[in-house]
């Protein structure tokens, strides 16, 4: 989420992909590895509580992007995220023709993600199959929503929070009057901010690649519902996308 | 909460409203939103407890102000709070002319806000009168103080906190000795501070437009203790805006 | 905490002296009020912790020292604490003959916050009574220590973390090496870090205008154990500041 | 972790042993210090939780790292961890003949800080008993992994996590597309990112000098674990100091 102006014209390089890839692999990772692993740890022997809770799961998948934006961020422009990668496209900071390579990029990085958190949790006996069993830290409404909420819920939260992290992704990647040296911290403090939100409503996509990833590993039910976090954030992608420059573009400072 | 010294001899334009409607939008969905949905999540199946608290909401409520500086912040300044507004005016960092726009752009992006909180919400059967039963979130006193303190504890909170608020914004962004590119964090990160001190008190408002949109929704209660944290927030920008030159702003390094 | 040099040869100024003033109010203001009214505010009806335990009273101590470092820091240099002061005048930042200005009003500024909470707590029968009976989250060790630790554990914590802390102030505000922009940001988050660490040895002084201020409201015990929290933290800020050109600051990149 | 460039033709200075010993010494103290004295402090009396948690002991080791940097960064490259100078030597970021003297200085800070974490706690009857007991914050898996995950799940983790971490420092010290005044901050979040999702694997290592400070004083058990925690820290960071280029260093922007 670097500048990504250069690339703009040029079809993505074989560097690129692979920094969508590694990084998307690593949104992944965090994440939902984090969700899966740490949320509800449980408590302590004088009773606080050791787990991460929603806090710490909003904090590690903002920090994901915090350390992919500064690692692979300068190679690829750091979206990690087919809707910020088609948000971006539709406000004409890269390409289209390099679309297609980077969302294939990123759904490998994810499903490889969720493949390493099974890995690591076959080492416990029974941790994967419970894993799945819970939905596999996947999105969801109704018996899925963490809190209930009804798939009305989900579709305007995907909407909004996608749409809005795109406006922060465009205005401090914006070549006139971005801030570069800060956009990796602010643009992952906003998904900790959507997370923070969100995860008691639909367990905060606004990420079809982190979506499928774990769908792929949460079983019927979450892959049932899937096609709400592949459609809805990328129509919030694409609305910030094409809203950005006609609203607060043309004007400079 | 950039430089908004450019603004000062022009009347608000049109960018600089929308920004200012879609900063106040994200202040309010994030923190009245984190407020509602997450804090009180309840605990994991291994007794975690998983609602964000009030470190969560006060994380929220910072971050939608980073979120905001960084997306909309060059276009109008990044106030999202007519307190921060009538602030600089006071300050001499924008026009008197612009306020009346700034004003009314921001207390229509809160309520637009919560409205759509309230969208959400519809999607669970009894959430959004649950919601309104509990004072949606509103600031208050007494009864409506979360931790039981009276009207004068939240009129010295309101005052002391939004005038340390302005101090630190007019200090961040000061032409002569600021520092623009951490402006939107440092200015985030006190809203964080704010919050973690004085929820416990009135919920914490040093902002009109945040209290009014949650009061909207919050029903009688709520609204009838409006008239605090419309005036002193206000009391307290004003208050720092006109202090902050006579005390600080005359020496330069 | 921002460059300290153009201080150097110059007697306080009244600038910095308010600066130097309202930046440890903000201290005491925002991390002793959190201590006092959030951290073990309760659980909610669901069962979340909502109080901000010790994590959010560490983010609260940290980032008064960002909001102040911004706000103030360019006036004053950002000190906000004798022992800070005191070891920069060690190491050379400061003029000696600044130093008894800036100690007095670092005193007072302390003083007037926990003054400004017990003003808020009145609002609440009963409040500050109980306050004081805890000690008004004061420094302590033995009975007084959160944890149970005795007076050694709280001199090495004074000595060793308060020598951390200036390492860390006079290395990120080095003129040949330091980051300006970043100083507030990082010294801040320093100061969280102590606390996370040893809030539960001695309340975490490292600051000598905290621990009068607190001891103060918080009567006999606090105030009878009191010296240690003045005498130790300027140790430990007196070695560092000696200490640091000869281990560290000679050699430049 | 700041431009090592420097670094890269000359043989490590006193200054720079001493950096890394002091910067390992506050890694190992504060992030090892916060899980002994603070993660499971237990409830208030109004039944907050008050210890610091998972996200606490995150948050220390991540802070550890963003105070080490700012302080004795522009010293020594600020690694802190040998797995980090030998991935960096494998970059060609640093001699390999600084390599052994960076290693030997950062196991004397790691022991030196888990002897005065001893130091603290002597000064509580039987703190230092049960601290061993526990473990003393050591890394393990099977019955010394805090969630029961087995030797292949630490393996994992060690490996991916550590040459994760290595690529975000190459990444945000590359001297044609990183970000130097960020570094800090970046890396000491990314082990944040690391710890909020991996203690409950195996307690998160991904520095051996930290590994072996606690084993020293977590006894048999934690010994007799030790060598996976030396071994596969270092084969992630080879293996990432090895890719970085040809994956991603070698195109610029």
């Amino acid at each position: 989420m670097g500048d990504t102006k250069t690339e703009a014209s040029q079809p993505a390089t074989s560097s690129a992909l692979i920094a969508e890839l590694l990084g998307t692999f690593l949104l992944v990772l965090g994440g939902v590895g984090a969700a899966l692993f740490a949320s509800d740890f449980g408590t302590g022997a004088n009773g606080s509580s050791l787990g991460i809770g929603f806090v710490g799961v909003a904090l590690a998948f903002g920090l994901t992007v915090v350390a992919g934006a500064y690692a692979f961020g300068p190679v690829s422009g750091g979206h990690f995220n087919p809707a910020v990668t088609l948000g971006a496209a539709a406000a004409g900071r890269i390409s289209w023709s390099a679309v297609p390579g980077y969302i294939i990029a990123q759904l490998v990085g994810g499903i490889a993600a969720t493949s390493v958190i099974a890995l690591i949790g076959s080492s416990q006996d029974g941790w994967v199959a419970a894993a799945r069993d819970s939905g596999f830290a996947s999105n969801g409404w109704g018996e899925m929503s963490p809190g209930g909420f009804g798939m009305i819920g989900a579709i305007v939260v995907e909407i909004v929070f996608t749409a809005i992290f795109l406006f922060v992704i465009l205005g401090v990647t914006d070549s006139k009057r971005g801030n570069p040296a800060l956009a990796g911290l602010a643009i992952g403090l906003t998904l900790t901010l959507i997370h923070l939100v969100t995860i008691p409503v639909d367990n905060t996509s606004v990420n079809p690649a982190r979506s499928l990833a774990a769908a792929v590993y949460g079983g019927g039910d979450a892959l049932a519902q899937l096609w709400v976090f592949l459609v809805f954030p990328i129509v919030g992608g694409l609305l910030a996308g094409y809203l950005y420059g006609p609203l607060l573009g043309r004007e400079k400072r």
